[in-house]
């Protein structure tokens, strides 16, 4: 089973995908889809449509994992993110991938244990639990990585 | 010059289509895209850009109007309305429709002559300013001509 996560954003959007195989998770692939600012907003989003329709196609992931988002500091972001999360949510539907998705508390719970650690802790964790040579970079990377770990977890997966 | 007005939303998004001809102004169509609640969001998200992609085509639009997004009741609805606008961006930025964006106060503005108009009055203009027999229904459809009506006006165009 090939586990595809995503951290959505606008200007960066994290990627990671693992792969299970027999009970072992295997660290498969992480990086950004980044959009430049000068251009303009509708071609940011279909320059991260396209990218995501790339990074799909290459991977063929069974399952899809993202932050369900509660807040955000302000609401210009949460749109932004939003409308990043819409093409996202398209790329899916017509790939057939289903989607889950998991709270921060869940996401951090399941990657430390506990529930309200701190970002950086996740980070450093995804390099100990699938390991990795250093930390995933940038933030997002592995932050998405972070939440693709969650399905492999939940659904009854050890390393 | 076709202009489509757009008031996008998850459940239901808002239309309307104006044309511009020898310095009058047409009303051509207006509706609404909903989606059922029991479907999941991507699919729901697959929904809006297929019905939006079949507006475009029948319409082909030279230029898309929506409203600029500052604040809302509740960052949920925020992001929510965000990823219908990502899918809109999309299917504007694949056919290489220009998006020009709008106010809350502009639109009020350029249909009342009262920036701080009530949501009411700027339905019941668009019928009058529009020769229509009735006010548009619903209110998403009506928003999404008050917003195409403003690049009509802003571009000098009277009716």
């Amino acid at each position: 089973m090939k586990i595809l996560g995503i951290d959505p954003g606008y200007g960066i959007l994290g990627f990671g995908i693992l792969e299970v195989i027999k009970n072992k998770i295997r660290h498969v692939e992480h990086g950004v889809i980044t959009t430049p600012k000068n251009f303009s907003v509708p071609r940011r989003m279909e320059l991260i449509y396209n990218r995501l329709l790339d990074i799909i196609k290459k991977h063929s992931p069974d399952v899809c994992a993202m932050e369900k988002l509660f807040f955000y500091r302000n609401v210009t972001t949460a749109i932004h993110v939003g409308e990043a999360r819409g093409v996202v949510l398209l790329a899916l539907a017509q790939n057939k991938i289903p989607l889950k998705e998991f709270t921060p508390y869940q996401v951090k719970n399941n990657v430390t244990g506990y529930g309200r650690a701190d970002k950086k802790q996740v980070q450093k964790m995804m390099k100990i639990l699938l390991n990795l040579d250093e930390i995933p970079q940038p933030d997002d990377a592995a932050d998405a990585l972070a939440v693709a770990w969650c399905i492999a977890v939940e659904g009854g997966i050890t390393k």
